[in-house]
């Protein structure tokens, strides 16, 4: 184990006794639980106070990526540049046991002026990746339009990378084993070199930490994007805005996440960690290739 | 079938055509969807416009259940009776298939106008909870102080009862058989037998819904939510609302859905679909009884 995945592990499980039954048996036992807390962002711009922007129910680690992760979905920021700094916040108001829920990120001014006004003032559940917007309209105008790169100029995936992801998804989180209960995302090349995995206890958060991070490292999209549990819209959202061309996930996808796919040119696939050589496409099948035999 | 499980199933299930691989044999095949859009739910009090308050995405059907119980948990309305009517959009600029995703809730004017202005104009993602509120205080402010019934005023649940609910629920799920990939929430009598049970993209959405249904059906509060998939705070947070003692859930609770859960007198249990006999208690221990024997 790494220094980096014994800190990952400390922050994103607690442990617990627990009441075990078997029939008639009984017993308490030490567990692991998943840490869930809030994070509230607070946003910066110019010389104004720092304004509550969200807060979402997340597991502690990774923060920062979460919050340029999250930032960038939403549209607030077109790349990791438009943020000057990710602090904890200088109000002394606030207890020590607050202070480490809240991240203040300083946002660069743009030129035009040209940025929303922030608006959301909101709070999202472990799970949300659309929380904020007024309107239907305005849910799926955001990826709307959006679309990642051809499949002619990307590298393909062949069938056995895909099938290999789930494995080196598991074997990459860091809380997972300790807890047995926690998303994942996984950022992999083409080739299936994992890029990145970020974990929490919702997919989605899981999701904007990933891709924040790598907003945050400068590296270019790499091909693939795997989620553990099911595909709903917001994750093909994601993946969109980040150029990422293929999604998998290890649960069936939505009807929704299935149209936003297609349109968008995103290749959707389902993949399970039991089903050997066996996966589903939904979307736009060119980009996985034949195996060389 | 029953005639509402059959409407029930189309509405939550779309035919799709998929591609699925297996090594190198490659087929298109039919397959079925779960169904994901987004409902805007408006609310009109006294004579002004109706004005939105939040979109959610989820799975069609029950939407009014939906309606009620998601402004139960937003502490919007208190019960029912505070709901004078629910229907579609009467705006012309609506198209008739947007129209499907709206709906107008008219409040009752509260004799005092004590009622918080509803101030959620968010839109959450399918399992999202605590979507729409501005502070950290907030999100925790809800269910805190809150209790459900003492123990010693309720029925007690017996272990096999309880471990047999998971396959109760699954069986009542009319969606679930035709897609495989759908949350569901069941209400159950402390004597195991089903009261409702509502299906969702969503774990959330899906115990709005039964939660929903159950206000609106003007019945007490029975014994036990059973929800498939994790149970995070807001879970815990919704069946506090309702007066339900018993929560549980087919994977492990967040650290903090068990420190509500141990607050609010509720007892948190863990059941697995394939654990027979075995179930892990995280609070409240008191509320199992031994099996006669």
């Amino acid at each position: 184990m790494t220094d980096e995945t014994r800190e990952r592990r400390a922050a994103g499980a607690t442990p617990a006794l627990v009441h075990r039954r078997d029939g008639e048996r009984a017993a308490f036992e030490k567990d692991a639980l998943v840490v869930e807390e809030p994070l509230e962002i607070r946003l910066r711009e110019g010389s104004e106070p720092p304004a509550r922007f969200v807060v979402t129910m997340r597991t502690p680690g990774d923060d920062e990526d979460l919050a340029v992760g999250l930032l960038f979905g939403e549209g607030v920021i077109l790349s990791a540049d438009e943020v000057v700094s990710i602090e904890g916040p200088d109000d002394p108001r606030i207890s020590e046991e607050l202070a480490r829920n809240v991240v203040v990120v300083t946002l660069a001014p743009r030129a035009e002026g040209e940025r929303e006004a922030p608006r959301r003032a909101t709070v999202m559940g472990s799970a949300c990746g659309v929380c904020g917007r007024t309107s239907i309209e305005d849910v799926l105008r955001v990826a709307r339009g959006a679309r990642v790169p051809a499949s002619g100029t990307g590298a393909r995936v062949t069938a056995s990378i895909l099938t290999s992801l789930p494995a080196k998804l598991r074997s990459e989180q860091a809380v997972f084993a300790s807890t047995g209960g926690i998303h994942a995302a996984g950022l992999f090349a083409a080739g299936g070199t994992p890029v990145l995995v970020r974990e929490d206890v919702g997919r989605h958060n899981a999701t904007d930490k990933a891709i924040g991070a790598l907003l945050r490292s400068r590296r270019a999209a790499p091909e693939i994007l795997l989620v553990s549990g099911r595909l709903a819209f917001e994750i093909v959202q994601k993946a969109v805005l980040a150029s990422i061309p293929v999604v998998a996930a290890v649960s069936a996808p939505t009807s929704l996440a299935v149209e936003l796919a297609e349109e968008a040119g995103v290749t959707l696939v389902g993949v399970g960690f039991l089903r050997g050589e066996r996966f589903n496409v939904y979307t736009h099948p060119e980009r996985i290739a034949a195996d060389e035999s």
